[in-house]
């Protein structure tokens, strides 16, 4: 069988070895992050169990705190005061609707390892950076999408001999899902790289890019009429995140040799993708943890009275 | 039939005199509210046509523009950089998704005239009223849940006796909403002055309240175990605003004079409502503008050079 393929903690154990090597440098700023439980989702439960985990394995500090959601938002204002906190998350959904949202801007900036407030998503659609003129501070991507964006790096869907900024110029992508928390900010990421991209979700297929010959210094987006059957023939690479169990891309429309990624909870492509192929990862959740951690040191150097060493 | 019904146009009509004396008076500073409509909404078209009738009537200068969806954004970001403009108003639903919730964060704090972005949704949940320590810029407040507050003041539900702040001690409420453009937001308002509201919504029903003897700064929410049912004959005032033709307030469970108010573009009560209410205000959206173009001259005012003269 041609097709490889590529399990999450693979690409993650290099980035647990900077984390652990990073904070080892350290020892006297060992960074705190500090996650807000306020649900009983098994997903959420799973994935806070997970960052206590590796960050255990990489030396950070991980509390849990378990809250009422009432209480939820006054514990994260106080979190934000609080100079012994380094970075906050939470785990959502809270309320599973706009409230959410409405929450993850509560999160201060400066400890937001998420990516999820306001300032970092509008960074983040018009491709800024940095927070400031001198270009000294990151800004933070939220982690789901720059864990697939590592995991693509890993694969080589990147190519290095191009630009940074423009290493997708060429590369066709199709982006199943349009969360705002996910997909919408990889179809965006992605697009702001270089690639063009279909961003797919049941209302429809819109495409990002940055225009022929990447001319656009961001993306944009153009409402699409062609159906997800159009496009995915097109695509070298396919990113599925559809949280649904009985959902299954059509593997019979898909370019022989596909780049195959899926990081929804539920496996979206069928057993025979391997047959299709040329590169398979079945989820990214490891990757999105080192990201969440790596997000957190660098916003902790940030914190540091300076000089601000960034990781 | 004792019920009064009070029609938005009576309560409107104070405050569109009190527009067109501050904006007669400074005939050199007419500001300029831009409206954004990227979709073809009945309601949205409507509420976008009234907002340019009301602007005729008191002088203040509107323009529409109709934009495609996908540059939206774009549009906003150009507005906010615009000195000829003073306010901005967007149209939704736009994506009617979470995206429209970032859009909201897109427009200026400076030109938000709907207080629909980050910064006065945290201020008016936190019962922050200025945006600045010296008291001299009073934060947005977003029109509908600000149209409802100024309904009940004219209908007396604020009682003038007490102090500023307080002027809802002792009374019951009952918002049956929990959107987070208005639900939310008017409970939180409510209860910062004082009442004891319950919020209901379809997963079931929230207090909000500063306590007994309204003793916190600020309302805190608990999630309750009680029914609508259960709820509805202790409140004082009723606010609906249930976007479903089909669902009607049970008249027979409301306090006899209790205060009937609706603000779902449907009728959420009976025409039995005026057997049992004291008053009863049919629809809000004629106070929703004046209040759009209130927040608009006290925008306008902030960006002008100074002396800053808040109307």
């Amino acid at each position: 069988m041609p097709c490889k393929t590529v399990l999450a903690s693979s690409v993650a154990a290099k980035f647990t070895e900077e984390l652990k090597e990073q904070v080892a440098a350290h020892p006297e700023h060992r960074p705190l992050l500090v996650g807000f439980l306020a649900n009983d989702d098994p997903f959420a439960v799973k994935y806070a169990e997970w960052t206590g985990k590796t960050c255990v394995e990489t030396g950070i500090q991980f509390e849990l705190r378990r809250v009422d959601r009432e209480q939820l938002e006054e514990a994260i204002v106080a979190a934000n005061a609080d100079p012994a906190v380094h970075g906050i998350i939470v785990y959502y959904p809270v309320f599973n609707n706009r409230q959410d949202q409405y929450l993850q801007s509560v999160v201060s900036p400066a400890k937001d390892v998420e990516g999820l407030c306001h300032v970092y998503c509008y960074n983040m659609y018009h491709n800024i950076r940095f927070m400031d003129e001198e270009k000294t501070r990151k800004c933070i991507i939220p982690c789901t999408p720059l864990a697939i964006v590592k995991v693509l790096e890993h694969l080589g869907v990147y190519n290095t001999i191009l630009p940074y900024g423009d290493r997708l110029h060429g590369k066709t992508v199709a982006v199943i899902n349009r969360s705002e928390v996910v997909g919408r900010p990889l179809a965006a990421l992605l697009a702001n790289d270089g690639a063009r991209v279909y961003s797919v979700d049941v209302t429809g297929v819109q495409e990002f890019s940055r225009g022929p010959g990447i001319s656009l210094q961001r993306h944009k987006v153009v409402d699409k009429t062609e159906s997800v059957e159009d496009i995915l023939p097109l695509c070298d690479v396919v990113i599925t995140g559809v949280p649904v169990e009985s959902y299954k891309v059509n593997t019979a429309l898909l370019k022989d040799g596909v780049v195959a990624v899926n990081f929804s909870s539920y496996r979206n492509f069928s057993d025979d993708i391997k047959q299709k192929a040329s590169l398979y990862v079945p989820s990214v959740g490891k990757v999105t943890v080192c990201m969440l951690q790596r997000n957190l040191l660098r916003l902790a150097a940030y914190q540091r009275p300076q000089p601000a060493n960034a990781p």
